[in-house]
């Protein structure tokens, strides 16, 4: 079923405030498989409110409006819905007696308060447990219309109690997903990957979302059963699984870091790192996570040489003769983190983030990243592009890929 | 000037992110006096993107669009403006080695990011710093159509950077703004500090806006002249800083961090940093300003007592009978630092992030923040509140508002 969505709202308009509700109701939509074609927002304005009613009834079999059902003057989406359909306001018994109970002091009562007693004829009433305006049902010519208050601590229950159930007693099929966290790979190169997939797509169908360091591909299926989306889920997890092999970090939309931080923690391993030009990013990633405080022994960010040679051992020679961007200078600083921490897992990096700072010889971009982890070393060399905070970000994602690949191995 | 929103994004449709973008651009535009009367999301589905933007062509002045500039197949907004205003697609020399200067290592480079190099015939470009996707403006029969990319890390500074100024320079009167930063005062309780201000506006207006750790303070004022705005901005500043005192740190919108690691790098003083709650943010921060490197001389992330003791020198008895969260530690923290880097600047951080390891005497949240400087040291106690994130968060911008107030005594 086509679905879309009207907030109706001045304060969602001029940025007052953020249309939580727009995330909210379409997440519940997708979820029981409802496409959802369109979000619109209107102000408090009845002609605009009216034309954007009009459009939506002409596209969509079930049409979700909130605000706009409150006391004042400037809440008329009823009326408006009523005035489009044709159908005249009536006076509802029981939403006056709930309308007086929610008032236990009647003197509070105000003349506008009974307008929300007033409901456009042949719609039922979705109760509404914690404010004063009642939400309305109405279906009329194949179309569902429903109406729900702003503010989210009264459309949420309502939308979960009543709403949610009724639709989902409208839906032949649901959407089953398969999710795929993927490390290493740029979004446009993972679709280059998958192209045939993507262009073919309809039942299931594949996206992929760029987040902060990886990408999120997802797989939905619809289908009446779960068995049913099953088989066509399988089918293109063999293909996805074969292309994109040990990229896959995880099933669920999943941080790599996350994912590593937990690992050292369940298999108690110990960790510590020392960062040039990371500066920090790879430590404080993993500080972010609870309880990691297990399995992390130290973060040293010796940017300085001075710091390299004080607290790491890196030699003085080594930092004249080979620069403190060399391949000489990560393995120092990898067997010198290790002497002092002894920690299962050592990792270092040393590059130049720029903007200034590169040569000829070694330019802007250019990183060592070195593990060491049951007597095995290895010094990674690579050149990366972009700002200094991308080839920052770019340095701490290979960092945490090749934490993975080693304590997997 | 009728204004109008249209984000494409099928991910903002199935409930995947919230709808930052649109609050952010109805706030500016709200701001410079646009009046915003239309919101619409809609798919990465060229019919229904066409037929939304064809009905806001119809009805608005200012056409602003995020979303749908991306390198993939599914990314269609150019060309569908281009289609429906009847304009071929050109290639755009510019773009195209912008696009070239972002991938160094040009073999990254796929098919599809070359079609970011096409536009509109007769649009202007609007350049992106933090992206591939340049944003498009086009100026056509008296209506502003005005592209960006829906990543909000791009979009924002481009819309500040080049689409403000242009739509500023639109209107009859124009806008002056004063900016104020402020540290250690949260967003409601600086709404608090200037209700009267804020609750009388007119000309000027006050608005505040949450940053990560801070709070920037807008006074826009609307006149014909420089000179005549400036009488106007002038009676609120002084009314300003008589309340908010050097809580303000600023007159732009920059980070503290920033102006910290200018100040260091002018002043040619060096720093150490000692970590233990806040998990190499502080350090991670600095590290993100160009430059800092003749600074910085330190970070030691000393999550483990091992640590503290290894590289700080922090004794083993301290830690038994005071705790690894005491201000004895930070004391000592401070101390070792201080021998073993010699730093113009040590600090020092100790704390209880949480959500575990908090007990009736140390609670979650309790902070020790340590500096040292000309032989002066002060170790200040905290309690903080909130989540692990916010409380590392806190407990870093403290740590920066001790730094500035230290340095500027």
């Amino acid at each position: 079923m086509i679905s879309e969505l009207i907030n109706v709202g001045t304060e969602i308009l001029i940025g007052d405030i953020l249309n939580t509700n727009a995330k909210y109701i379409s997440k519940e939509l997708a979820t029981i498989g409802f496409n959802m074609y369109y979000h619109t927002t209107v102000g408090d304005n009845p002609n605009r409110l009216k034309s954007a009613l009009e459009l939506s009834l002409s596209r969509s079999d079930v049409i979700i409006l909130t605000g706009g059902l409150g006391p004042t003057q400037d809440d008329l989406t009823k009326e408006t819905l009523a005035q489009l359909l044709n159908v005249e306001m009536v006076f509802d018994q029981e939403s006056h007696d709930t309308l007086l109970k929610f008032f236990v002091n009647s003197s509070n009562v105000t003349q506008n308060n009974y307008k929300q007693a007033y409901i456009p004829r042949g719609s039922t009433i979705i109760p509404n447990n914690n404010g004063t305006a009642p939400g309305i049902l109405l279906e009329k010519d194949d179309k569902i219309v429903i109406l729900l208050p702003g503010p989210p601590r009264e459309m949420i229950p309502m939308f979960e109690e009543t709403v949610l159930p009724l639709l989902v007693s409208k839906c032949e099929t649901k959407f089953f997903s398969n999710y795929y966290k993927v490390a290493s790979i740029g979004e446009s190169t993972l679709e280059d990957m998958l192209l045939d997939l993507i262009n073919g797509q309809s039942n299931p169908t594949i996206a992929t979302y760029a987040k902060v360091g990886d990408v999120l591909l997802r797989v939905t299926a619809n289908a009446k059963t779960y068995e049913e989306a099953k088989i066509l889920l399988d089918k293109y997890d063999v293909i996805i699984k074969e292309r994109l092999g040990d990229n896959i970090y995880a099933n669920e939309d999943i941080s790599l870091h996350e994912v590593i931080a937990n690992t050292l923690i369940k298999r108690e391993l110990t960790i510590s790192i020392a960062e040039s030009c990371t500066g920090g990013l790879i430590v404080s990633k993993l500080t972010e996570i609870p309880g990691i405080s297990s399995s992390l022994h130290s973060g040293i960010v010796c940017y300085s040489n001075q710091a390299k040679t004080k607290f790491l051992g890196v030699s003085e020679d080594t930092l004249s003769n080979y620069g403190s961007v060399s391949e000489k200078t990560a393995t120092e600083m990898l067997l010198g983190l290790y002497e002092q921490t002894k920690s299962d897992i050592t990792i270092v990096t040393t590059g130049i983030a720029g903007p200034s700072g590169g040569s000829i010889e070694k330019p802007v971009g250019l990183v060592y990243i070195g593990i060491l982890y049951k007597n095995q070393s290895v010094v990674e060399k690579h050149q990366l592009s972009g700002s200094r905070e991308r080839i920052q970000l770019k340095a701490t994602n290979i960092a945490f890929n090749l934490i993975r690949k080693t304590i997997n191995e």
